[in-house]
């Protein structure tokens, strides 16, 4: 399992689709964002303009878990990605501890080469609100169990991947 | 051409002065930053205050490309910084891919030994409001898209560079 | 003097604590946080609850240099962290650049192995607030300035370290 992992516009998804790639098709993309509003949504085309065929999509905004599950061994696999599961997984008032657990123990048996990507949002100045504050120690502890199982860990600055483990 | 990228107080625009002055003088500052206010006109004398003579300073901070295209073959150059540029861009409400698309060409075809400076934004939480995350993108994009063309990429942490390229 | 840097959530304190570990005991324990309101107070209980016995814990909110300076010779110390002395510094109204340097002068002679933890806060979008700016600047000078003082220099990301000096 390889974890990508970098800030907005670092090129993260599109170095993870570059190494998927690699790997002889069909992949699997498995999608966690949900098309809220107009930004989001063309986030979400923006990302899949880029994408030829070859791939299968799942949407799991928060049973990723449950998705990964259904994919089939040796398949490869794209998670884009952990930040905005996350979020869903806040907005929706679940437990994240328990929902964090859960994933650790899917992604820890990789039946194949998957790649997960993620932001790091802890670099900038203490945010004012509370939410983001909880928010922004709940994706570095995730981030932090996710590196830990993960065979490989990238961190990308401006479209360059750093090695980190 | 060498692009040092690193955060807030990281000591860029410093490490790269010193990358410039290893060549011999004189050297060409090109400042992007305008004196808005009295927080900025502070910034931009603590800048100047480090640097001494044998620095020609030309201001830019809207017409960058126009800027290095007067700079004579051979010449060592130092931009500061991208993100200050970018920040004049939108405030003009200039077209951002169009001015960007213009700088890439400039910058990938250095007549010297050019070094440019810029910011990493993207390390935060999402910022609140929507012309942030706009600006967010727009310099993520424009960092990517200057590191892919750079021979040599520094990412500052401390003051300590880390080569990434 | 081995510096610690890193963003929220990325497991600095955890991996200085473990670098100080490795040295015989006792260790000392430099604690800078104060438990200003119930968040703080959490924050602090989880951080107590992962070290064991054999520290000995000193609070040093603001006199850091005096706290390292009553540390006996050849003893493991671990300061945790920065930051947050640097905000109290703040809060307190305190000339921050004499502080600064007074810490500097006492950091850069450890008479022991001694591990400075400090958070890594100027890689997001630019602050709202002017007092953030300040705060941000002033972080960013503390970090370069414990970075040119420091035997070794690791950034952590997602409970990695990169060495970076």
């Amino acid at each position: 399992m390889t974890f990508v992992l970098g800030g907005a516009r670092s090129g993260k998804s599109r170095h993870a689709e570059k190494l998927v790639s690699a790997f002889p098709a069909p992949w699997t993309y498995i999608a966690t964002a949900e098309a809220f509003d107009d930004e989001m949504r063309e986030r979400i085309e923006h990302h899949r303009a880029r994408r030829d065929s070859g791939w299968l999509t799942l949407e799991a905004p928060l049973d990723l878990a449950d998705a990964l599950a259904r994919v089939a061994d040796g398949q490869p696999v794209l998670v884009d990605c952990l930040t905005l599961w996350l979020t869903n997984v806040m907005l929706a008032e679940l437990d994240v501890e328990a929902e964090t657990r859960r994933l650790a123990e899917t992604i820890s048996r990789p039946r194949g080469p998957w790649f997960v990507v993620s932001n790091e949002v802890g670099l900038g100045i203490v945010p004012d609100n509370a939410l983001a504050r909880r928010f922004r120690d709940a994706a570095g502890r995730l981030n932090q169990m996710v590196a830990a199982r993960a065979d490989h860990v990238l961190f990308m600055v401006a479209g360059l991947p750093m090695t980190i483990k």
